[in-house]
């Protein structure tokens, strides 16, 4: 096919026709585009947008590249969410067993980390045993038998956006509010829901830095899945300090169970039940906000919320007694509690300094090839507006030698910063995104 | 090295260091810059330019990819022409031996033709066994010994510029004043120069189809060319209409050749005595612009012009015997005259309407590899404001076939526009730019 052409005109501002987004990325998929005028046309998005349609087309096309979770015959609804990203943000683990306990089925498909940022696929393998490699098949009978599967995005998903992000990555083109909304939700619309529910992050730890982008990825998203039978509502939440307290892997994963047996921290709860009152809403249990809260709450104290998280670690491979002694995850070799260096007022614990540690520390990649250490993190209980008094103890870290643990106390230093001016954090959940508009909630 | 924090600092409007470029360019040209990265590099620097440091670095950097030409010991000024390319430009061939037979040495690079425009090269080698493949050293003997040499741009000379203009060609990233300038004149530079002028082309069949960015183009390509101690001039020219009568290759060389011998159309003679007097002056030989005027009539009319054109071309393996009989060059099979089809005033011959149409009857390329036949082309006596008769011939069609030559009156038709509206041709040198700014010439 003729690209010079496409790229030419997307460059001088105009717009490729749906067949022609559907050619070209069909023709990229198979290799008969090469990716250097794939590299173009994307540098040229980034500069000039893509009309509503060509979202659409590109979308679909990206759909259409691969494979797609079916559930014929299988009556109960399915709602999945989406997070842009952060640090500390451990809620999938929680959200996945917590909503499938409440009679909705969560077939969620998760990524890794990379960059400050990580992923629900390192934390569930801090597992021992957790195997996130399934099939599109092992995973859709899982949902049917227990309601829950968390999965790797398969090869046979969406391959020309794996094909096309790869690039992305590699060519300064990833900035693209289209491009990323396109590549969320081609993936994402594969997964056969009836709802789903994003986590637009905000604030410094988050991938996006302006609310003005954060709004429109939100808008463009909910107006892709609302147009292709999949209702879709975004919530806006803090990532200016950690979500909860604990940040790498293993640790994380500990602090979800801690959450699905009632006693999870304070901010993690109230995003986490947030995002699951929406996909109970979406799945139609109720339309009752209170209600749902309600349901979620008595899922966790009853202990059905666990006890489909054990079934869910079960079914996977791993050994469902880790939920009720975190003994079994991996432990670090060393742990060093930070105190204050002065009193004060926490006016702010930076997330990507507390991200960007984390690699460095060898729990995060710096390639997609690194093996991930999972036992190094943080937990940090200081939270902005807190008071501290000096030498309280405001987190711990875990390293596995003296050097992470270097790098870790001096990631501390920098992050948590105490002065006299009054902290003014993002509220936990600040706006709820629908087809309708936006409602700010804080 | 690492190629993405560039691509995303020029894409966000920053600028990179000379020492970025230099590192890139030669990374590039060893293969180890991908060219998706690269093409996604030169789709943002379309959108966001270069910096003067920055297109300087990046010139400097293709130079130095490759190898120069270089004059040890040669007293004499070398000054060279570069033409923005357009329809019946055969300027280059007469001012090569005119200039040169006038004292002057005229090392002259070269390229193909592509697109609707046509290539001084494809132009010599219509003249049989003519050989542009000349290598740097066989252009530097002929240099020093008969005074001029055309050849191609060998694989000497910035291979940089070769891999990358390769690139753009597929990627819709040509359309850049600063990644023009820096392929012209990184080129231009390697030759080793003592001087150099630009015949921007204007109008519908020129590259550049606004004056603003033609003037851009010149001022920037002079920038480079002065601070790099090659004096520089550009002349804005005419493009509205071709240059001259003959468009096609054998039939350009053949009007060349009277155009040496003192038959050459008036257009075209002002044309190359306006460029050259710019070379002479750029030499050294007068500053006195109505006495080098003369020094080129003299040539000419004294025969010397020609008797250097005839050195040239047996030089470069030719028989100089072609240039008085020109029977010596291909004919085309089919030959038919084009009458006017209304009596009128000439409003407009389109060039691009020619250039596509001598493509298309196989006299150019559509593709770097076609394989082109010289003989095919047109002679068009008309010219924009001429009054017509009803069925007075206005062109000769020269094709190699039926349909050619129903593709060649075709284009005539469409080209030619006769009507009550009077015809404003642009001025055939309209503007003379050096580096103490523009001065308008009609």
């Amino acid at each position: 096919m003729l690209v010079v052409p496409l790229i030419e005109r997307k460059r001088d501002g105009g717009a490729l026709t749906a067949a022609e987004w559907t050619a070209l990325i069909t023709a990229y998929a198979e290799g008969n585009v090469p990716d250097y005028q794939m590299s173009a046309l994307a540098m040229a998005v980034v500069f000039n947008g893509l009309e509503p349609a060509e979202l659409a087309a590109l979308t679909d096309a990206m759909i259409g590249s691969g494979a797609r979770l079916a559930f014929p015959g299988f009556d109960r609804p399915r709602i999945d969410k989406h997070s842009t990203g952060g640090v500390g943000d451990k809620v999938s683990l929680v959200l996945a067993p917590l909503v499938a306990s409440c009679g909705v089925a969560v077939p969620m498909m998760s990524g890794r980390g990379l960059g400050h940022t990580g992923g629900t696929l390192d934390k569930l393998e801090a597992i021992p045993g957790f195997r996130t490699g399934l099939t599109l098949a092992e995973a859709r009978a899982q949902v049917e038998r227990i309601g829950c599967a968390m999965l790797g995005q398969t090869p046979e998903i969406a391959p020309a956006d794996r094909k096309l992000y790869a690039l992305r990555d590699t060519t300064g083109t990833v900035e693209s509010i289209p491009l990323i909304a396109a590549s969320i939700m081609s993936k994402k619309l594969a997964e056969g829901l009836n709802g789903l529910v994003l986590d637009i992050k905000r604030g410094s730890g988050a991938f996006l830095p302006k609310l003005a982008d954060e709004l429109a990825l939100a808008e463009t998203m909910i107006r892709l899945g609302d147009e292709r039978g999949c209702p879709t509502v975004a919530l806006l939440t803090a990532m200016d300090r950690p979500l909860g307290h604990a940040c790498g892997n293993a640790l994380e994963t500990e602090e979800a169970f801690a959450a699905l047996t009632g006693d999870g921290p304070a901010d993690l709860m109230h995003v986490t039940y947030a995002l699951a009152t929406e996909m109970l809403v979406l799945a139609g249990v109720t339309s009752d906000r209170a209600m749902a809260r309600q349901t979620l709450e008595a899922a966790i104290t009853s202990g059905r919320a666990a006890a489909k998280c054990r079934e869910l670690i079960e079914a996977q491979g791993g050994n469902p007694a880790v939920l009720d002694d975190p003994a079994g995850l991996p432990q670090a070799a060393r742990v060093e509690v930070f105190e204050a260096p002065d009193a004060g007022v926490v006016s702010a614990v930076e997330p990507r300094t507390i991200g960007k540690a984390i690699v460095a520390m060898g729990g995060g990649r710096r390639t997609i090839d690194d093996v991930i250490d999972p036992s190094v993190g943080f937990v940090i209980t200081a939270k902005p507006g807190m008071s501290v008094a000096r030498g309280e103890p405001l987190a711990s870290v875990y390293a596995r030698d003296a050097d992470g643990m270097a790098i870790g106390l001096g990631a501390l230093r920098e992050a948590i910063r105490i002065g006299a001016a009054p902290a003014e954090p993002l509220p936990l959940v600040s706006h709820r995104v629908t087809r309708d508009g936006v409602e700010e909630l804080a």
